[in-house]
């Protein structure tokens, strides 16, 4: 598969994702799928997508950079959502956060197989302090 | 430059690294590297690595997956090191953790000249408590 069919298939996943059209996920995720080392399963992987799109309704994954190089595609994806409640353990509670994930992909059989994911976590938690700073100085 | 000259100059770069040969630092950092979207300039960059191997005296990169798409590398890291005090503020104190960073590099003229990166701190964290309930468990 060349750099860029790989490209557009991932494409087709993320459109996939925004969809929340999981009758379609096993077109782009393999069965034996592994996430951050564990083995979850494409059924597993389905139940951490759904789960992710209960805690945060609005949830849209937008690529900023997408490199291919087959069997390999690494993506950052970015965020601009209002999680409910609870989100990486950290309360958020309806408030808007923007952030970045940083995730490489391995294929097979021109699906994907294997997810190493990074979530920047510390952005997050800069934006809660903000926030709560200017709660602070407006109560002032 | 092709994807595997690409990576050959990479890992130059990681060798430059671990071997804090800060002056050679400039054959792979672009005069107006950018990270995270902060303009810091070599000698920022140069400022920054310096800082992290003072906190982390045994700092060492490893590279786990390399994935080049001229002019973009995405790199997955591992770090298996101890930081003497604080880190991504985190009291961290002497003791031993491992986590991951991926890490995407824009290339201009053979050099780095932007840096996207997330580092895995959820991971370090999950230690952190994994040490302290340890702990708690010892002195029961």
């Amino acid at each position: 598969m060349t750099p860029q069919h790989l490209s557009k298939v991932y494409r087709g996943y993320i459109i996939c994702l925004n969809a929340q059209d999981w009758k379609s996920l096993g077109r782009f995720v393999h069965h034996d799928v592994r996430h951050n080392g564990r083995q979850i399963g494409l059924s597993g992987y389905r139940e951490m997508l759904e789960n992710d799109f209960r805690q945060i309704p609005d949830l849209s994954f937008n690529i900023q950079l997408l490199i291919s190089d087959p069997p390999y595609v690494s993506s950052r994806l970015l965020f601009d959502c209002t999680p409910t409640g609870e989100f990486l353990g950290l309360k958020i509670d309806g408030k808007q956060v923007s952030f970045t994930e940083n995730v490489i992909y391995e294929f097979r059989e021109a699906k994907i197989v294997e997810v190493w994911s990074v979530i920047d976590k510390p952005a997050i938690e800069a934006q809660l302090r903000f926030s709560i700073n200017q709660q602070q100085d407006a109560a002032q």
